[in-house]
């Protein structure tokens, strides 16, 4: 049994991978760390964890995270580059599902999350979480940056075809709908149920931090830099993204079959047949990337659907699939949920 | 491996036990039956179980149910009365999530659900599948009647203080508020998005058909019919269902510790430390009733709060629940799913 | 035209109101306060407002109220009541929506409300703005304390029956269901979407400050102490109130033309015909309450079901009420708005 | 006054255009047919409209349709065409809130609404209600065709940029959000709230009956073809569109004084200042539409933002703004209700 703790664990990262660490056959949960609900009952917090889950808050200051094999951070931005350092050395495994380690240019993450970096050479070490490109990689990685709930989406979404090269790369768009669980567990008035209800509006136009994460993995696929708009929304659910990608055809191949091929063998991605809508609820709460593509009036525009839970593939879930990457585990092992609907 | 069927599986009964099932060790899913989608795979209606489930519809008429262990209907009323004597005379075991067993007194069910019972021997025979109370018949069961959904919360409410006889049993009240899948899978216009949403209204008022069964069931507990006004509403939501009981007090004891000791060893039923109020999401997904009991001001009226899934607890879920007593097996395999929050 | 000046018009009930006057042809808006959003355009905080509304936030420092003819507090309890006496000494008429001046027992008010009173003589002087209580004197009222939400639905709900003496006045049970925009706007984890939506729970069944302001209300209407349970929810929707009511029957009349012929001449209660079931829906964003009367079973409980719009006649719409009352002006002005749906 | 009488008033087009007539101050309802609620008071069908709607709904047959001045049609596809002539002949004016007469290609509409056209004659007549490209025309029609919920939100989007010829027109994309009343009030599985709840989906990207629509706008705004990929999305809302336009840049300009000096003179167009995000509930239950315009990264593509509630500006709103000018009403008149938020 691997020996887990979790830094950071009251808000909707935390929670859900208390859902599925509680569910997993090859982890035994040993600290969960917040510094406000310290000496909590988690079950206290979170009655749905009600006798499934008996630990109580620890300060970080004290809790037990030296004698675990890994420790995911699920803390706001800023807090696991902090700490990740000493764990490491520890011989302590880290996959931190927070924006810490994403972003291997350091200037530009600085840039954009408003901070000096405090452990650039973690940055350089560290192994972007996206399994589907980087398994091998994860695997024996020592500290694992979880990627982004967006970038996710988006990437999965767009690899096949900027890996086969067969669009325009300097005109992407991806056009991002978020739940409103994605902004986190937060006393913030524009995520109040009486604002975000029946409402829909976009955000962030001018500049996103998932932006420069997505142009990083894509331009990794392609070995050069690509173009991006993207365009994030609010849209009134709880869980989920859809991400609509648009992308100019340059290279005329069976895109279906690209995108079949490219993901035959991955267990969380799904390839719709032709003609199909993906919708969010049909990958609520599991772990799973589903994708359709489409060619509309056979025209010279490609429209490709991916949707994914934010808070499994967007964030839990992939990390408990990196863990078991990590250690050598079934990398299915306790995500075998099935999505909840309706 | 116990060999299932499930008649009329393109409800939300339907679907919910196939989520349920595919993530049971103890069953092999042998039959799926609609007349309507005959022939089409059950993944492609739903999406959320590709990959899971392999089945196809079947057309009733040539589904492989005799050589099942057990069926399950999820059908509209009406449907499993007709068919069950055939099934059971074969051998097979039957979980009528419908309503067509529930009613002892086959006059009224006529009167309630407005048709000639087609098999009144087999309810006779058939036993009330609520575990709680007939756990020791149920296992020896051909014929479990499953309970309604809000039938199940209201009486896991309301038994406590029946059997100890410590309220008023001639004004009981139960105002119960139910997610909107409650109403089915039909196409209906008052349960469309736009007319549910944002919106809260009872209904039912001058008569429910899930009131004769409450009444049925509290009579039992006390050996004497009991008034009861039942009052349900639909609530903006897709699952839940959050019944609020009143009973004024006659008999003084410690309520807290009168619900505690009732339930102390169920599995399924969570009573709620003192002072607290239960959330339906907090059930959400699983097959759990919590429960929480108040005295307010120190009055004479206690307040109970019961919440469940109404798909879980409230159908499917205690459906497994009533064929694993059945079959012997842990009456809790299959069902050890956290809830989904948020 | 009459001079209105609002403080604090942040909040719901301030949003709400802005909606309402705008649309009111007696009135000039000649000020608004906001400390924290002082100099800012009231449209630039509410685009809904854009080209109707020119006005900026005042700091209330400044602000220009003791000009105007009345002046609403749309503040959190506590303001209204260090502000008032000077407003009412310069001639300013008061309508207050917080809860300053509801309580008339000063004692009661403090235990509740858990601050010192700083205006017990106005408390006093107050008339409590339930215009189908307290027509008359409102009409002449220096400060009306406009009624809560829930209380506007109960007592409209209960008031036949208490006036009439049939029905047992010890036992009356009020389950109310609300929107969470009665919850304000505020920065709290508990209403975040992501917490509230999809959910649905009991809350303050302990005690719950609205229920001594029903008490009082219902106490005054029968002349004696009323004994009350009642229990709040939060229903997931942004607007309304449902109040589900029973009363043991005492006295046998006929109820549909008791309360038909109670509210005969009220522009804004609406008793439906015998066996409709109001919905929430049916009231969103309009100053009207509809009610209907149920006698189930022709049994001895009656239920009584009332819903209103917790910002229109729980709120600001009241509150407008209440100004054309003490202007002399019809009591319908600006709130003829119909109701929309879907 | 103007004798107004509406054909097919029980869908959601319908309800809206009650609520908005009785509160207009130049028009007289005269008739209201349904041929299923024939006999039926309005407000019985619709609680909302109680006191205020005294009309019952008449079978199509025997409804006073030719004494009146204008007849709107809140029909399904197909049943204007087949009514307006004997109309027309009759001198009543028609708006259609309908498909029936917006495509003038009979051919394309032929093929994208599956049936074979009626009254071509009157297509070749009919004025497309988008006032802000038509209002001198639609001021002297005998037929209004009022343009869809997608296209007005679109058109009112890129009109000034294809107007202007400052991007390039063959590549334009138009990813467009819908609430679910967009759908109607018919009885459909897909629209269910157990359904569209907690959901999101992009539909119809294969081919949708608004895409030849737009492009036949954008079309006659530019003089020659242009290429428009749409994709349209179920958002789990009552109402509200938002669309998100893309478009490469050809030309530098100003586009945020290109946008303000377009709508200038507009009452209902409102282009809000740069850095903003449009949000549907701004335009809820009013007849506004809200664009913003960014160029982020100040790069090559162009993102508009604009926002309509699709059943007012969307569909009644707009039916009744093209009324006001067909009878040389003020634009205004009966229009200038006040967004509802929250």
């Amino acid at each position: 049994m691997i020996k887990v703790g979790i830094v950071g664990g009251t808000g909707y990262s935390g929670v859900e991978l208390l859902r599925l660490l509680a569910q997993h056959s090859g982890v035994e949960l040993t600290a969960i760390t917040s510094r406000k609900e310290a000496g909590m009952a988690v079950a206290d917090l979170f009655p749905s964890l009600r006798g499934r889950i008996g630990l109580t808050f620890s300060d970080p200051a004290n809790a037990p995270l030296t004698s675990c094999d890994v420790v995911f951070f699920a803390t706001p931005n800023g807090v696991a580059m902090g700490e990740a350092r000493s764990l490491v050395e520890a011989g302590v495994r880290i996959v931190d599902i927070s924006a810490d380690f994403r972003i291997r240019d350091v200037g530009e993450w600085e840039k954009w999350y408003r901070m000096k970096h405090a452990a650039p050479e973690l940055v350089a070490e560290a192994v972007y979480g996206l399994p589907e490109v980087n398994r091998a990689a994860i695997s024996k990685a020592r500290v694992v940056a979880n990627p982004g709930c967006y970038p996710t989406a988006v990437q999965l979404g767009f690899l096949p075809l900027i890996e086969a090269n067969v669009v325009d790369l300097d005109h992407l768009i991806a056009d991002a709908k978020s739940g409103v669980s994605g902004a986190g567990r937060k006393a913030e008035t524009h995520i109040l149920f009486s604002e975000a209800s029946d409402n829909f509006a976009a955000y962030g136009v001018p500049g996103h931090r998932h932006w420069p994460e997505i142009l990083q993995g894509l331009a990794q696929a392609t070995g050069k830099r690509v173009g991006l708009t993207f365009v994030p929304h609010l849209a009134p659910m709880i869980r989920g993204i859809h991400a609509t990608l648009y992308a100019r055809i340059t290279g005329d191949v069976d895109f279906q079959a690209l995108y079949e091929s490219r993901y035959a063998t991955e267990p969380f991605v799904d390839v719709l047949p032709p003609g199909r809508h993906p919708d969010t609820r049909s990958v609520r709460a599991a772990n799973v990337c589903r994708i359709a593509v489409h060619r509309p009036h056979d025209g010279d525009m490609l429209v490709v659907l991916a949707v994914i839970d934010n808070l499994v593939k967007g964030a839990a879930g992939q990390a408990v699939q990196n863990m078991n990457l990590m250690f050598g585990m079934d990398e299915t092992t306790g995500l075998v949920q099935l999505p909840v609907i309706p």
